[in-house]
């Protein structure tokens, strides 16, 4: 394997744990945070003490906090910060580079009110000196576990092909696999969009429903995501696949994820802000949530979910009565739902 | 809603739910056991001691362990016996029926050797005196949440849509949704193989691996069970509906699943007969396991974690070694497997 230069932007939990995969991989890995302070940490104690106490981090991962530092000479950089960060620090990677990098991000979201995929905002910020190629690096996979080095599989999506497969040899080792895939916008699409059932997961678990409702929520859950992915262009067997199905029930039926954290408080009755405060980390369902609802709306995509998650956290429904809603829909033939991704997908292809 | 005789055969877990499910919606329901000391138990204490302790039956179920009495002016048949008893006990419906009833079966399973499904059994045994519609009703549904009357939704389906509706209006109440769905062999394809991947999963748990290679486990075993399920017929899409995806998610991180359960324990180490043994209920699982190989044999269809999961139950390799293999298998684009379902769909299509 070529020993490569790899820059990791955004020292979080899932940040940090790449870093590791690539150490592991004897790639020598430069892990920038904003923060000197954080930065300083992580040098001195070859830990990341905030986001995954008790790791060792290899000798392989320097951190740094000037970008420029960070990412040069590099040949690959990979975006893990929040989406709501994205588009700044794009802009800061375009003021310092010198030479074009192959580009991965790992961020999951929606912009509101613009509806840009994390792609999108890379593709809109970097330029051609900044960016060669772009790949999304996607899939069912706690940060927690991928340290510990248990079994882990993600997806590495581009229109390149070849460049996806650079990033699933920079990655790929015995514990965690990398498959490729050629569909950025269902691999998107599908990471964004599983937050949002993840958080009405939280909230079902969080009144006490049970294994069946939750089991009922993720199944409708996925049909509306594949409703709108196809709707922007995706195709429909990535819902199937690990960024699909796989992410969405890893998100939902584990306690190390956060939006079904949040939605489990909000559940059991505590309000929004008081969730939030009390979370001390981002939650990206709830912006994504926004996004989606105006998606919805913009293409005429039924996603019952996805509005009833809407009325809780925009406008005061209570979350008992948003699911008793939901779940006493009228009668209905299951595959109704189900057939509007082919019809969705036939409309397509007659454009 | 009118008032129907419903026969409900079988008195485990999940056919007693069923019966306070149908005298929670106002129906007589005859409740029948072939064992003699347990239709008295459940009519003296008004409970099923044995297999739902502590749930109160309401008046409207009687027990009985005459097939003759249970079936006597009956509307409708609910076949809730081990998929091995199937054969058996519709041989001695045959005999006594006296008028047609619409017959629906809940159970899950493939016949090692014969493979036939559920339904096939049923139809090769059933007499028209006997039978005048075949329903199956499956989804991701636990006894033990059913009877608290927590949400769940489950699918009806036949090839006449009339008698899946006749079905559906006869359980569908607040709590328990009823979907209709054309695709029988979809929906018993998927309601039997998702108990190999519940073993298979289990098996990853009792080994120690964590969610993220549970999910990666689940979404290729959803992917497998697709692949088998269009080659016998089934629609692939019905495998992304409740009786594939949801099932499957609901068998595969629940504790109340016995199937995971069992593979739990083979993950720990513990032997087969053991593990049954120590069980003292059916694992489906495992008899699903050997039929499902068969068939992939048979039709020459890629089923890498059945194929794993046979080698452990029934020629003696490590769990460890088995999953261990499964996940390095050679780096792969995730499409080349997911395109084999449409593939398969393309031949069937062009026969």
């Amino acid at each position: 394997m070529t020993k490569l230069n790899i820059a990791v932007l955004g020292a979080g939990s899932w940040g940090t744990a790449l870093a590791l995969v690539l150490a592991d991989n004897h790639h020598d890995v430069k892990l920038w945070t904003h923060r000197e302070s954080q930065a300083d940490q992580i040098n001195e104690s070859h830990s990341n003490e905030k986001y995954l106490p008790g790791v060792t981090l290899a000798d392989e991962i320097t951190a740094f906090s000037n970008i420029r530092d960070a990412i040069d000479s590099t040949d690959m950089i990979v975006f893990a910060v929040p989406a709501k960060a994205t588009r700044e620090v794009a802009e800061q990677v375009n003021q310092v580079s010198e030479n074009p990098a192959v580009i991965v991000h790992v961020s999951k979201g929606i912009e509101p009110d613009t509806h840009l995929r994390i792609s999108q905002i890379l593709e809109e910020t970097l330029t051609p000196e900044a960016m060669s190629d772009l790949v999304v690096l996607s899939g069912p996979s706690h940060a927690e576990e991928v340290v510990k080095r248990h079994p882990t599989t993600v997806t590495a999506a581009s229109e390149n092909i070849e460049a996806a497969k650079k990033v699933q040899d920079a990655f790929m080792n015995q514990h965690f696999r990398v498959y490729t895939n050629s569909d950025v916008i269902g691999v998107e699409v599908g990471g964004a969009l599983k937050n949002i059932i993840a958080l009405a997961a939280g909230i079902t678990d969080g009144l006490g429903y049970g294994d069946n409702a939750k089991a009922a929520l993720i199944t409708r859950g996925l049909a509306e995501i594949a409703r709108l992915g196809v709707k922007l262009g995706a195709k429909p067997l990535t819902f199937s696949g690990l960024t699909g199905v796989g992410d969405l029930i890893v998100t939902c039926t584990s306690i190390h994820s956060r939006n079904w954290r949040a939605g489990n408080m909000l559940g059991k009755g505590h309000k929004l802000d008081e969730v939030l405060e009390s979370m001390g980390m981002v939650v990206e369902g709830v912006r994504t949530t926004k996004a989606a609802y105006q998606l919805a709306n913009k293409y005429h995509v039924t996603m019952p979910i996805t509005s009833a998650l809407y009325q809780v956290l925009f406008e005061g429904v209570h979350p008992k009565e948003a699911v008793d809603q939901l779940m006493t829909r009228v009668k209905t033939h299951e595959m109704e739902d189900l057939v509007n991704i082919l019809e969705d997908q036939g409309e397509k292809t007659g454009e």
